[in-house]
């Protein structure tokens, strides 16, 4: 570690694993580690493993950190450093995040919520560098979103803006998660789209999805449906193009009322790679608004799985 | 007319009329009138148009005006003053309305989106006085919007932002004039709307509509519509029901995505009144993220038939 850089910890709260990283202001990772978030033990328990895992982190030797940032789920106010309800923390309620590290390890920290971190750090380090304005999708378990505009995070009235999983793509749609009906999270959340799957397949008992669950529903994943669409399965192929397709209908609506036209799309789901990109931006092509077409590009993310500790760093050198 | 106070002239270029008023920096129109718009002329019969009306208005005595603010159809580039493809202007292409104004009467010309226009109104003279951020609901023609942030006009990468006519709510639903399909515009704008109500009527031949058109389905106009409910007839209070919720449904989404809870209705068909704001506020309440129900808010425009010319007029004044 060089003496002239400056380090700050990037901290991911997730609902199983609490991540952690040392990073430098240009968004190399010198350290990492991780612990299980017992989330099921409250905001207590987890805050006493973000703790333990902040502490081991640190011990090893003496580098000066210049402080703290930390991705949540939920709805965050960064400026108390507040967490509310955050889906898949079970008990938290309002719980002031911020402040108890702060207190812990003296060490000036910030919070935001986990999608607009994200959105943060490829802002920064990843493919939104070269835009002025973007909006990044995480596609995970929910589906996130995090608005940029002008260089800085759009956090709306109250810090809950961005909630692209919860734009409405068919009024009488699935029912999703919300309470609403046909939000594209109701489509491309993971659980959601790995049903869909699981019901499509029982008219296509042909598909290399089933040969490689071996008969075993339980074992379906994104990574499979992945896998069987490179194998060259017609099905595997047509759930990836659909899920684009809904996803690009999702983001022409948002690009006709917010003129961006620059979309990064990040998260575990995005592994589709070119096939679901190319379906998403296509589908937005048709959908956007004439004028807006030539405009409009859909990226991959660049941070991968760092994005939530690199984009959480970056709150405590960047002022975005 | 006071010496004291400051005056500039407010220009609504619509597809049928220009409006125009004089207009003090407090909102107060002193002096009104108007010219046929003679759109089908194109551009240059339409701007002799225009500049005809603002020497009419400008001659009767020597006002000092402080300079000439202009709410046109179309993407608006505020900086350059030129107006793109305006629907209902045909022949348009790109023209540097700004730009002819200015050199013809020797007075600063500022030109801004109708709908964004009408947002700076309500911002400043009207409903939207109290509020940080809203979103401002044109229902005419077309379905426009303008989005406030923070106090100030949120205009997007090129000037285009707020197309909430072009938000979908079912990409399954009708054709849109845009190209798309199920923008709430295919529902909400006027010729939708008279086509829906048209297509229900048929079904519902004991409608009061129908004795107050005298048969005659081409008579049917929005407020027809309106007067029929008034009367308590089921169906159009059904129509009004409907849209209400459509409406709200789209502005669902539009509150998930940005965090802004406050919406201005305007537009003729606003004229529905309390029945069609209230299903909207309902309906956006339904949908929205439970966070966001406490602070959901419909409220009426206040400029009416105004807003045009006053937020036209206010660009001379206000750098919003």
């Amino acid at each position: 570690m060089s003496k002239s850089e400056k380090y700050a910890i990037g901290v991911d709260l997730g609902g199983t694993y609490i991540k952690f990283g040392i990073v430098t202001e240009n968004g190399k990772i010198v350290r990492k580690s991780f612990v299980d978030t017992k989330a099921e033990g409250g905001p207590d328990v987890v805050i006493k493993q973000m703790k333990k895992g902040l502490k081991e982190l640190l011990d090893p030797d003496k580098i000066k950190i210049e402080g703290i940032g930390i991705g949540s789920p939920g709805i965050v106010s960064k400026k108390k450093g507040t967490v509310e309800n955050p889906p898949n923390l079970p008990g938290w309620g309002k719980v002031q995040l911020g402040h108890l590290i702060e207190k812990t390890f003296k060490l000036p920290t910030f919070v935001e919520n986990d999608a607009n971190a994200a959105a943060i750090g490829e802002l920064i380090f990843g493919a939104g560098k070269n835009y002025k304005s973007f909006v990044m999708i995480t596609l995970g378990t929910g589906v996130g979103g995090g608005i940029i505009l002008n260089k800085k995070l759009f956090r709306g009235d109250f810090g809950a803006a961005g909630e692209i999983g919860h734009i409405t793509i068919d009024i009488n749609g699935p029912k999703c998660g919300c309470g609403s009906y046909g939000c594209i999270e109701a489509y491309a959340g993971n659980s959601y789209l790995i049903q869909n799957t699981k019901e499509g397949l029982k008219n296509h008992q042909d598909s290399k999805i089933v040969e490689l669950i071996s008969d075993d529903f339980n074992a379906l994943t994104p990574k499979v449906i992945s896998t069987a669409a490179e194998l060259g399965d017609p099905f595997a192929n047509e759930v990836i193009k659909n899920l684009g397709r809904n996803i690009g209908f999702a983001l022409a609506s948002v690009s006709n009322l917010l003129d961006v036209s620059t979309f990064i799309i990040g998260g575990g789901v995005a592994g589709f790679g070119k096939l679901l990109l190319d379906n998403i931006e296509m589908s937005l092509k048709q959908r956007v608004l004439k004028s807006l077409v030539p405009r409009c590009k859909v990226l991959p993310a660049k941070l991968k799985n760092e994005a939530g500790i690199k984009g959480a760093s970056s709150l405590v050198f960047y002022s975005i």
